[in-house]
């Protein structure tokens, strides 16, 4: 298979999941009070869709500069691809049960947070092991990614992986914290170079 | 007309269809009842998604091994391909009408049950129809599909169409049993290495 | 512009189109009766889901046999073809609106029915105006298209499009006749060969 | 990163944000009275559409006219493009929320109006942001922007910023007025050469 078409379906995925994001932003309008208000009431929905959207971007980025370097597709890389667009699907569901418990403080939001920070853990696990595939095999790069970089790589790589499960943890605690992680890890990426060297 | 955009399209639909799928999984939220009995009570919800996001992925694997060592495509390719569509835009409706039935034991739970398994069936019909329509004349393929490899995708090809099926009959006893046939279809797929062959 | 991308927004369009369609068809699910009443009473949603479906699929092949001969893509063409994609995103609209009032024999089924085949005929001549265009100047089509086949496309056009105004009239008179006559347009058109004529 | 990923990473956003838009124009439907009093109830939503329709379309437009000249994509250019998609996916949530709102006339009209208004100042501004990229290094374009073709762009740019920005403060004055400026802002962009001088 090539790598065009696997690129095609996967972006496909990222821009319906990105754009179903914004659904879980409507609130009940007219005959549900003033609208400042039930848009003030609804803020957990808006903080998580900005996390969601920016990490969805961010997997996207990072995924295409992994494929950039990928010479062959072969069933396992397909099929490691397809749990990846699992967990992306996911994040438009997860997002949209976690807001509106977010500042309940309860069970339910304890449980609705470890829901969505798995599902992100799950995402980078499955990237993670996208990445450990190139790396697994001779001619599967195009460019041989020189020892540095992988070790690079990996180094950068790792704080979100490890985030994601901190925030899982964290969950149990405080669901907003736990979010701020989350966010963080979005905003680490977003500056940290890591594609540049995946694409070695 | 040329391969790439038929793939294009066909992308679109496969990248729409599997992350609609997701929307099923929706509980009802705050005021409900704790969120955890939510979701333990939604369970068939997540295998069903599972199960339709897996032979989704699957069959977007079979479609492009196909499409690769198709030479032209005429009116009658892309017509069989848009009936292919049709049923896997059926797919989140079959799937989210299913599952709330699926352990209910009665006829619903069948009728649920089969209206699923059918839709999944006429996906794989559709498929072998435009298999056998690249094999039924000269030119029709990129490279010659030798005859062992012809047999072989037929004999790696039936069990699928053949389990989906058993399904729609099982379907009538119990619901379950039938999804988990379904199931095994989509693991069965995922190992099997049939798109090798297809693209000769 | 290069029509590669015009053709990629396009194919976005229809491919969202098309399986947002599906989404018409659910039910409402356990507490409604038994499902098989559930779905034998919401059988013109299904009539008025393949018929939309199948619609979408032909005026994507020929919008692609269309442009396959285009060869330069100015604003005019690029606005034409997003009031042919306005028409397009309206289908899944008209068509849930349309499909339960469809059996009402009132004024509503009248007007819904109207709605619904008042968007085709715009799809239609939105399409015979992008048709229009490449040939109303030089250098516009790739190859030329001879006289005979101009006369020969709009001949195998025309009747879709008159159908479709046939069809509004008769909606204010049966709303079931004037989705048959839609219909049969679908029928049509999928064994009518116009894309190859217009391809030149 | 090529060019071609972003291109069709971006042509998904668009297309799925442009065909969710019309999903906010269903009605009640039956036992909601007639038919045409609930369309007629409706114009808002209509008319929003219309305008957030033209108003994708259009920058989707420039969106390819602009990345077409573009030489080099780095990590700068792809969360500016970003950004643009955020406010681009954040259009079907503030046309369907500002809508209903659009005629009462109070407080609620005039908050809905202002951050529809608002998404589309950011979509603007966004878009501009990236225009700027282009012009401030050294092979950033593909061909070189010579200096009055980049003066006639700003130019022809700014009104359409301006006039966003002007619709915000109307907006709590008059929404249905800062609907109006909105509009003319599509027709504005939709005549206005604007993309020929952007890609110099």
């Amino acid at each position: 298979m090539d790598r065009g078409r696997l690129e095609a379906f996967s972006d496909g995925v990222f821009a319906v999941a990105i754009t179903l994001l914004a659904l879980n932003l409507f609130v009940g309008g007219p005959g549900h009070g003033s609208l400042l208000t039930q848009l003030a009431d609804h803020w957990p929905a808006f903080v998580a869709f900005l996390i969601s959207f920016f990490t969805i971007g961010v997997i996207w980025v990072n995924h295409h500069a992994l494929m950039n370097n990928v010479a062959t597709v072969d069933r396992t890389l397909l099929f490691a691809n397809l749990v990846l667009l699992l967990f992306v699907v996911l994040i438009p569901f997860v997002t949209g049960t976690m807001a509106p418990y977010l500042t309940a403080g309860d069970q339910d939001a304890h449980v609705s947070m470890a829901l969505f920070a798995a599902v992100f853990e799950g995402m980078g696990l499955s990237f993670a092991a996208m990445f450990a595939w190139t790396l697994g095999g001779e001619g599967r790069t195009v460019r041989p990614v020189p020892r540095e970089a992988q070790v690079a790589a990996v180094l950068r790589f790792s704080p979100g992986v490890a985030a994601y499960l901190v925030a899982i943890a964290v969950s149990f605690v405080s669901a907003p914290a736990a979010l701020a992680i989350v966010g963080l890890a979005a905003v680490y990426y977003i500056f940290e170079r890591t594609p540049q060297s995946l694409a070695g």
